[in-house]
């Protein structure tokens, strides 16, 4: 198919046979969408959601390397969720992959109780008052808890979650003791975590964590992820995450500057 | 001083000047205990509680590498206890290091609130029901919830230290959503942590954590410490920690025992 480009979009190769379309203007998805999507599992027949979708990289990601049945994504901006859509029919995935506006404080609402097998999310990292500009743009709104809190995203996530079903976030770590309290307030018990270490002397800049809607406590710490071998040399983990033809910053040039939100 | 070992005594030394006796037959300290006591910060002039102190090895570690004013260890079981008093003896330290022996689940009533400004505590990683086997020896009560649980020893730590008070402990990181959950339902917060990998490759199997009394939330993760390079070769962060003329097992044969506990 034969797509054009409006004036700030950029076309990416997801290096899977899928494509992205990119507002260069908005935030661009990085590492941690990568990261999350190798680490949540979606199981043959589930039904995922991922909140705060943004370019609508996870649902694309998430079904091309899983069996899962349907992939929603769920975005508040009208700007990126209308490229979401363009980037699924870019890749005729619109009979597994379904992308919709609105609200993540309303999102149980929308999509009705206990409708997923899976939640999935790549949050606004920073809370409001923490390093926020006056400038209410996308970006701000992709990065700063302004439109939704970590509670938000737990608290409908366990709504709109099954019983035995899963969320899978990618965060900072500095927030991870307030991730596992709230995400127990709200009987998402952390059964699986892993941190991601820039440089193996640094420390973690990123934490992916598994949570089990009714699950018992137990949680398992995998392995450190250790991104750089030496500056500009991804490790053997990463080039086994993304293929092995993946350059540092081909496309994702916004890992640095993630890195330092 | 001349000291005589008692039969099934051994007499280690702790490479800075002091020395520890310890009882064969139970618990013996493991490298647990001294990456607590390297994690663990006592300033000039303060007290700090050992909970569930065992040998002594904690308090005594402590008086070498800090310049805290006094060092109290409580220990439930009498032979331990009498055996970390004859050690501080030896050591000449009865006038800043005070073993006491008595329950974990009293420690407030028996030092009184708010008497310290940090507390430590290397306590039973095991649930009461996981593996345990009948017999309720000595080193059944140092690795089982036999007689104080994770709760019972962060709720009295939070009555033990003073406001802006800290808890250092070493744990086993599947209990460190529990862990974390607990000590902010009793107002200390988690705010710093490090993870403890056997090997680059391979899954933790410690966690470091300081929690402050009363601290807002922001948790900083620390680099990963990985303790060998190789099978049984150090890496050079165990070696800056233990002393460069540290091996492996000398006198620490309990190091694998530990880790599959």
């Amino acid at each position: 198919m034969d797509i054009v480009l409006a004036e700030g979009e950029r076309l990416d190769d997801l290096q899977n046979g899928y494509k992205l379309i990119q507002q260069t203007k908005d935030f661009c998805y990085g590492i941690d969408a990568v990261l999350l999507s190798w680490f949540a599992r979606v199981k043959k027949g589930e039904k995922a959601l991922d909140l705060c979708t943004g370019s609508g990289v996870i649902p694309i990601l998430l079904k091309a390397k899983t069996t899962g049945e349907e992939f929603w994504g769920l975005e508040i901006q009208k700007r990126s969720a209308d490229t979401a859509k363009k980037s699924v029919a870019l890749n005729h995935l619109e009979d597994c992959v379904h992308i919709v506006q609105g609200d993540v404080k309303e999102a149980a609402a929308t999509f009705g109780a206990a409708s997923f097998s899976v939640v999935t999310c790549n949050p606004p990292y920073m809370t409001g008052q923490h390093g926020l500009t006056n400038v209410l743009e996308a970006k701000t709104i992709a990065r700063h808890e302004v439109l939704c809190t970590l509670e938000d995203v737990v608290s409908q996530s366990a709504l709109l979650l099954q019983p035995r079903g899963r969320l899978y976030m990618v965060h900072r770590p500095f927030r991870l003791a307030e991730i596992m309290g709230v995400m127990m307030k709200y009987g998402l018990e952390p059964k699986r975590m892993q941190l991601v270490y820039p440089f193996v002397d640094r420390e973690p800049n990123m934490v992916l964590i598994e949570a089990l809607k009714g699950g018992k406590p137990r949680i398992t710490v995998e392995k450190p992820l250790i991104v750089y071998d030496a500056p500009g040399q991804y490790s053997q983990q990463i080039h086994e995450i993304y293929g092995m033809d993946w350059q540092p910053g081909k496309g994702r040039e916004k890992d640095a500057e993630q890195e330092n939100a």
